[in-house]
């Protein structure tokens, strides 16, 4: 039942209203990486240069990561440059520097092509192609995308849309792909055109998962203070492989399960920066807070009371 | 079980990208009437001028809707105009015309005043004060209110708190009257300064419930089609108060189910303009959403199988 993630392994430098963080281990592998880790074991394929601090990312092979997928190449690695506004909710890019990610070409080594849960993470849709060309058997692939690829690469992503099972993606990319502001519409949209699945994330509000006509909601964790919102949706999306990897099985109530622990994932990986909250996770602390969702929401509505003894 | 509503009842004029409503039932006692009458019947104090459309106005009594206490003063009726952005997000007041609403003095009627459930709608706080010194012993008082009285009228505002028991505001209302951008301590800061429970909706995204340090969440229902937003907050809190007045009492499982109702009648309203479809509800319909929001959140977390078996 391995999990096997393809993306970016980063340096992000990350300036917030409450602090910063210069040249911290990030990117989307790792931080999907870091989160999915705490539930089963992931594969992990990237590139970095041979500038990267080694050590730190040794470091993470302990917690049942195996970063043997990882490239080092002569050159410089990925760095992000980004400031957050006062409330979070937006962010500028202040510097991109793509490095040895400018010529990344995944190679999913021999013993990773088995893998049975897939997450390509944000890169060029041409290499989410080539990275399903070299899966033998996925039982389920996910797929996250941005807006540059929307608009710089539609049709190939299309493409891309008719081999994977869940797309995974922010609602302003939902909006971009579909042209369609309303999310749920974006999702019929999508699913029309080859995903089962799609799931919308939503930052501070939360996350959709439409299968069919079914929508299920994960509001977000209720955080007094968050720290860094970078990652959070590749955190959550580490939560969300994971726990279908470990249940070994994409049923509609495991899916449920796994948006309360993509969830969870989430809402830890924003408590502090980089992927420091994430490294320090004891499994209580990610059952406890799995287990809170259900307070968040749960509720007994007994209608058909209602409906008698009205008026 | 009295449930009683003070609030405005207006002529709303309304331009969405998908058509509009001229001079159509509006204002906020009047939405949360048509809301919560489908659960509990409710008493109605406000003012309309001497051109308003009171056969229009006759027919909601059928409901289960008292307008006695509604008073026909000689004058013009308080007339809002506003225009909405493409994607119902925002919106641009064209038009403010208070005319006798300028000049409401609320008189609550001999038979209002042992309401048990009372709704203050948003007006000056000096009035919502007003109306609560005319009600012998409420059960429960909610409140409504705006920036406009935020900025405006702070100090009255903070003394009205000390004498309510929830008070029902948005997300940017929370934000602007706490100072503090993160809306659960938001809450907090509100729930230190009188009610011991806030809800803050969020519009496409929901409301939170928030009662000492437990926080419920209900997300808004999944929609398709949304004609027009005004009246939603309005009629989430009729549709919250009828449900307790109906349960008679806000035990925390009946505050959350409550919850359900207030957002389940706000999705009703924004499905066509004006009262329209608040108006032409079966009672069917509104427990079979409600039924829709449970598969909507629920789900079954066993974390304690996850830390069993990880790793």
């Amino acid at each position: 039942m391995s999990l096997l993630v393809v993306g970016s392994v980063a340096l992000d430098t990350v300036e917030t209203p409450f602090g910063n963080a210069t040249e911290a281990l990030g990117g989307s592998a790792l931080f999907f990486a870091c989160a999915a880790c705490r539930l089963h074991p992931v594969q992990v394929v990237g590139v970095v240069g041979d500038d990267y601090p080694f050590a730190q990312l040794e470091k993470l092979a302990g917690n049942g990561i195996d970063l043997s997928g990882v490239e080092k190449v002569k050159g410089e690695s990925f760095r992000w440059k980004g400031k957050y506004s006062y409330d979070l909710q937006s962010r500028e890019t202040l510097e991109t520097r793509l490095g040895v990610f400018a010529d990344f070409q995944p190679r999913i080594p021999p013993n990773f092509r088995n893998a049975e849960w897939v997450f390509l993470g944000n890169i060029d849709p041409e290499l989410q192609l080539s990275v399903l060309d070299q899966i033998k058997k996925p039982k389920l692939v996910a797929c996250d995308t941005m807006n540059y690829w929307i608009n710089g690469k539609r049709d190939v992503l299309l493409q891309l849309l008719r081999h994977i099972d869940v797309l995974m993606v922010n609602d302003s990319e939902a909006r971009e792909l579909s042209g369609d502001w309303n999310v749920y519409r974006a999702a019929r949209w999508i699913m029309d055109r080859g995903p089962k699945r799609v799931v919308i994330k939503q930052g501070v509000y939360g996350a959709v998962l439409t299968e069919g006509k079914s929508v299920f909601y994960v509001p977000a964790f209720p955080l007094e203070s968050v720290f860094d919102p970078t990652g959070a949706g590749d955190s959550f999306a580490g939560g969300f492989m994971a726990y279908l990897a470990k249940a070994g099985d994409a049923s509609p109530a495991n899916l449920k399960r796994a948006m309360v622990f993509g969830a969870t994932m989430g809402s830890f990986a924003v408590e502090d920066f980089s992927i420091n909250r994430l490294a320090s996770l004891s499994l209580d602390e990610v059952s406890s807070r799995a287990r809170a969702f259900r307070d968040l929401v749960h509720v007994d509505v007994e209608p058909e009371t209602v409906g008698r003894q009205a008026r």
